[in-house]
């Protein structure tokens, strides 16, 4: 078979297809040949191409707590109906490189593992790739944050949180840290001054202490430092000042998780379960890994199939309402679809999303489709668009762990449909 | 409040009651006291009391592969009529040693965490204890061994395996081992001459070097030895001869699924979901504790809910038949009925269990009622019973690693049960 590359910042990688886990053998054989063993210990089971194959079996490499779905009946989506798949697939559009693409042709370029659009509530493309299934939880990375947050706000609308309080009035353990002066509403909007470097091609980059404290990395023998998330984020020391700019650092998402924690005694397992999971219908149960202590990485570490993924979203499109119960409050959606301030924002520097905010931990593109997105780092995304009725669930397992290395595909992509879709 | 003990073999527990995990707080707070952590790493999380709380939730200690449920609706119980329940708890038996109780309250004294009871098919009997819930999968350690083996024996009555086969022939690698010259049915009932101890109380005994090899066990710095199940295997030398005596060895069980998983390419989550888990109807999906190559422990990994357990009791009771479908042919669980030789059973010394065979890793009575059981050695236990039309499923967490601390009041208590039953 020929293989295909990618090129990014200089580096080749195997293409989607070259890259199709079924393709190269990962963990086949009884047992498998040790050049295609995924170990959690070697450290390797988030290099690429490994990743193609991991991102579908987190549970399988470490611990990790249920997300119950409950005893209900799953939710129905409606039937799609009409040839819109065949429509979308052969959907054209421009990528910011300036090249014209299909868009069926663009999946494996984005290294897509799934991917599910609806339509008016209704599914009209659905599509899977390698080691993903319907019935598979696929990791979703930082799209965890968003649905980490949403709760938040929602009992900040309960008043069991109050957004203008500063951290240590629930988390004394913070008194002294960068969080100090932090209120809750500048960390879940992420606008603080802590120095926290999350450049994942810096091996010594905090994000790795952070996982190593989390037990997402292994720790070698003789390893010192925090071994729990709870020990990690009283380490943090403040750079620069809070509430000036958006700075995306996911140890603001633990220090939220810990505080809905404490003021609930809910572990959010529990949270997602009882006021999502269960209520949406969701089809499969959810997991998310845990730290050595057995709290639950608030910050990435949720896995869900890419139909239950979808569900949320819907009900963000449908803003909040689901089946006649309000899951989550209207006001809460709006607040998020309102987005903050797009000039604080633009201090971050993120080039290929001119005009964005972010807010309650969802990226708010502020444009025509009226889209907000949920993004994982290796491309998993959940992208609603009201002015479109259009909810996008994707997965991927992108080589590159930035949205930067597949937004210039996935950005244009999203557009050209939600226009598309539009116009019906 | 005041706690009770109990006493065996000289060392004295804290009582079933006393024992109880939300009574002892184990881990609860945010974060929980470090003395009332049970992580990992400190290899205390399978000590008593620990264990009451640990065997609820062994998925967030360890990594795991999902046994799924499948897409359809879970199969039902019928609805249980009359006061049987009441009738059970006041149900009195003499203990082994000689002592007059009743059903409800030798519950705690089993260290019950949760019961079950189906006469002809309906639930009659339903508790939970603890840490344990309806939905929430408990570890059955060795029941986990009848599930496979009785997957193995349909193998073999499919054709595809030949017990009378030496294990070489499919695992090259078991060659110059003890398993040189057994057979796949000496494996099956376990009469292998195998220098393997499996004694809990013993530090030095085979049993943690295989499960340190399994990822069950933390790995020190420093840890040599085999770091997986496939690489612990090979190391098992001879020790007696085979098919002259029983002898109650896990690893029998590790080289069985092993033999299943080369033969059919299935992985054993993956046979489990397909041929019990999804056509049973189960409610929940079960889960396998893995290796670090990802090989799930065929010998004790298995978790699941007390009403997928019974669902799989029921099958045996109705001979393989489920709802029109023959899931294990019935020659399979005659055979498994009908047991192997009482006399090369009675060469292992069990004392409590006079009488009794093993065959396909169920424990099989002679009794009067016809009763086989699958064990678990902390309590766990499934009980089938024909000539009661009675099946027991129980999950517990008693603190001394081995049935004969529990068999003296459960056997009785479960002989009284089918006795009283089967004038009905």
């Amino acid at each position: 078979m020929s293989e295909g590359f990618l090129e990014f910042d200089g580096v080749r990688y195997l293409d989607g297809q070259s890259s199709d886990p079924r393709r190269l053998g990962w963990m086949e054989g009884t047992p498998p040949p040790a050049d295609q063993q995924i170990r959690f210990a070697d450290d390797r089971f988030l290099d690429f191409p490994q990743i193609r194959w991991t991102l579908s079996h987190m549970r399988e490499l470490v611990p990790t707590v249920n997300v119950w779905r409950g005893d209900g009946p799953a939710s129905r989506f409606d039937e799609a109906g009409g040839s819109d798949a065949a429509t979308i697939d052969k959907l054209a559009f421009t990528d910011l490189d300036g090249r014209e693409r299909r868009w069926d042709a663009s999946l494996a370029d984005a290294y897509t593992d799934g991917i599910l659009v609806l339509h008016r509530g209704r599914p009209i493309y659905e599509r899977y790739f390698g080691a993903l299934q319907p019935h598979v939880p696929h990791s979703c990375f930082s799209i965890t944050k968003s649905y980490a947050a949403t709760l938040a706000a929602t009992l900040v609308h309960e008043g069991v949180l109050d957004a203008e309080q500063r951290i240590p009035h629930w988390l004394p353990e913070m008194r002294g840290t960068a969080y100090d002066d932090a209120t809750l509403r500048q960390v879940m909007d992420m606008q603080i001054g802590v120095a926290y470097s999350e450049i994942y091609a810096d091996p010594k980059a905090h994000i790795w202490d952070y996982a190593r404290a989390g037990g997402l990395r292994p720790r070698p023998a003789g390893t010192s430092g925090a071994a729990s998330f709870y020990e990690y984020l009283p380490t943090l020391r403040p750079e620069g000042r809070h509430g000036e700019a958006f700075a995306y650092k996911t140890v603001n998402t633990e220090l939220m998780a810990w505080i809905m924690k404490r003021v609930t005694g809910q572990p959010l397992a529990q949270m997602l379960s009882e006021r999502l999971w269960a209520p949406l219908g969701c089809e499969q149960d959810g997991y998310l890994g845990v730290d050595p202590t057995g709290v639950p990485m608030g910050g990435g570490g949720l896995s869900a199939t890419l139909r239950d993924l979808a569900r949320f979203g819907e009900l963000m499109r449908r803003e909040g309402e689901w089946n006649g119960r309000q899951l989550v409050p209207a006001a809460v959606v709006a607040d998020i679809r309102r987005g903050s301030d797009p000039a604080k924002f633009a201090r971050a520097g993120y080039t290929l999303l001119p005009g964005y905010s972010y807010r309650s931990m969802w990226w708010v593109s502020h444009n025509a489709l009226g889209a907000f997105e949920a993004r994982g780092i290796h491309g998993q995304r959940l992208y609603v668009a009201p002015a479109a009725d259009l909810v996008v669930a994707r997965f991927a397992s992108h080589p590159v762990a930035s949205s930067a290395a597949n937004d210039p595909i996935t950005l244009p992509a999203l557009l050209a449909l939600g226009r598309m879709l539009r116009e019906r």
